[in-house]
C-alpha cells in the first residue's frame, strides 16, 4: 500500500506549518501528488480539579471564525519533549502546574493532510503559580466544566463542544475514570 | 475576544485545500497574522452490520508515512449536502448503502489552523450493492472491528487507533448505544 516518495516541494514557511508538494509513485505504478502540511505536533492537557471539575479554555480562533471552548494545549517547541511542554502549556495558559501527569493517548487530527500529532495527557494535583504567561496575540478565559462523563456528552451532542483534541481528551479521561 | 480580518492573501489553491494567510486587528488593537487552510469539510460515517461489527478501512497516508485504520469518510463535493456525502462515501469505499443513517456529531479537526468541519454519522441497515468506487490513487483494505466499548477502547489504548475522526465516531457511538 506504500506510496514513495519521488520528489518534494516546498511552497510555504510559516509561524504553525510549512506546506510540501510530495510526488508519490502508487502501488499500481501510477503517479500521483499529496498536498502535506508539515506541523511540530502539539499537546493538550485534561487538568482536573480537587472538585473533579475540568479547568478549559475559551478563545476566539480565526479559522472557524468563532470562540471554541477547548482543553488547554499548544504547539512543541523544537527539540522539546511533549510531557514538559505540557507542563509549560498548561501553566502559561491557566497559571497551574500539575504534580501529576499521565498520558491518555497521541492521535493524528487531520491524517488526510496534515502530518500533526497531538499528545493528551490527564493532569491532576494542581499547584496554583504566580506564572502565567499567553504568547502574543492570544486571548484566553478559562471556563471549568464538571468532569462527569454525562455533562460531557451532553455539552458535545449540544454543539457546546466543537473541537476534536477537547471531545478525545475529555472522553477517554472519563472512560478512564469508569475503568479505575 | 474577535479578531478583525485587515487583508486576506491566498498563496496556494490545491486540490485538498486552499492556503491563505490572514492579517488581523486583536481586541488590544496590535495586529497579528493567522495561517489558514481552507477546505470544504468533510463527513466521517460509522457503519454497523447486522453482527454488531463496525466496518473500517485501512489505508496508507502519505503526511504520517504509514497505513491508518479509520472509519470510511471522504470530503464534501461542491454544493453537496453532508447526508448525501456520507451515502455516497461508505457506497464508494465499502459498497454498502446505508438504509439509515443518524447524525453523531460534528467537530473541528485542527481549531487553530484549518477551517476543516467533519459531520460524523452512524450507519445501520446495510444494504450490499455492486456499486463500488475508489478515488483515483486510493487503495483501501475492509476491517471489521468489534462494536463494543471495551474492546474499542483497548485499540486506542494500545495504539492501533490513531486517527482522530475515527476516535471521536467510535467512542461516541459506543456511548450513544449505552444510553439508549
Amino acid at each position: 500500500m506504500e506510496e514513495k516518495t519521488l520528489s518534494s516541494k516546498y511552497l510555504y514557511d510559516g509561524n504553525i506549518f510549512k506546506l510540501r508538494v510530495d510526488q508519490v509513485s502508487l502501488p499500481n505504478g501510477k503517479k500521483s501528488k499529496r498536498e502535506i502540511i508539515e506541523h511540530r505536533g502539539a499537546v493538550a492537557i485534561v487538568p482536573y480539579d480537587e472538585e473533579g471539575n475540568i479547568i478549559c479554555v475559551k478563545q476566539y480562533r480565526k479559522a472557524v471564525e468563532q470562540v471554541v471552548l477547548e482543553i488547554p494545549a499548544g504547539r512543541l517547541e523544537e527539540g522539546e519533549n511533549p510531557e514538559e511542554c505540557a507542563r509549560r502549556e498548561l501553566q502559561e495558559e491557566t497559571g497551574f502546574y500539575p504534580a501529576e501527569l499521565k498520558p491518555v493517548c497521541s492521535f493524528y487530527p487531520a491524517v488526510g493532510y496534515s502530518t500533526e500529532i497531538i499528545h493528551i495527557y490527564k493532569a491532576e494535583k494542581l499547584q496554583k503559580t504566580s506564572f502565567m504567561q499567553r504568547d502574543e496575540g492570544e486571548f484566553i478565559e478559562i471556563v471549568k466544566i464538571p468532569g462527569k462523563k454525562e455533562a460531557i456528552i451532553d455539552l458535545i451532542q449540544k454543539g457546546d463542544i466543537t473541537d476534536g483534541k477537547t471531545i478525545i481528551g475529555l472522553m477517554l479521561t472519563v472512560f478512564m475514570e469508569e475503568r479505575e
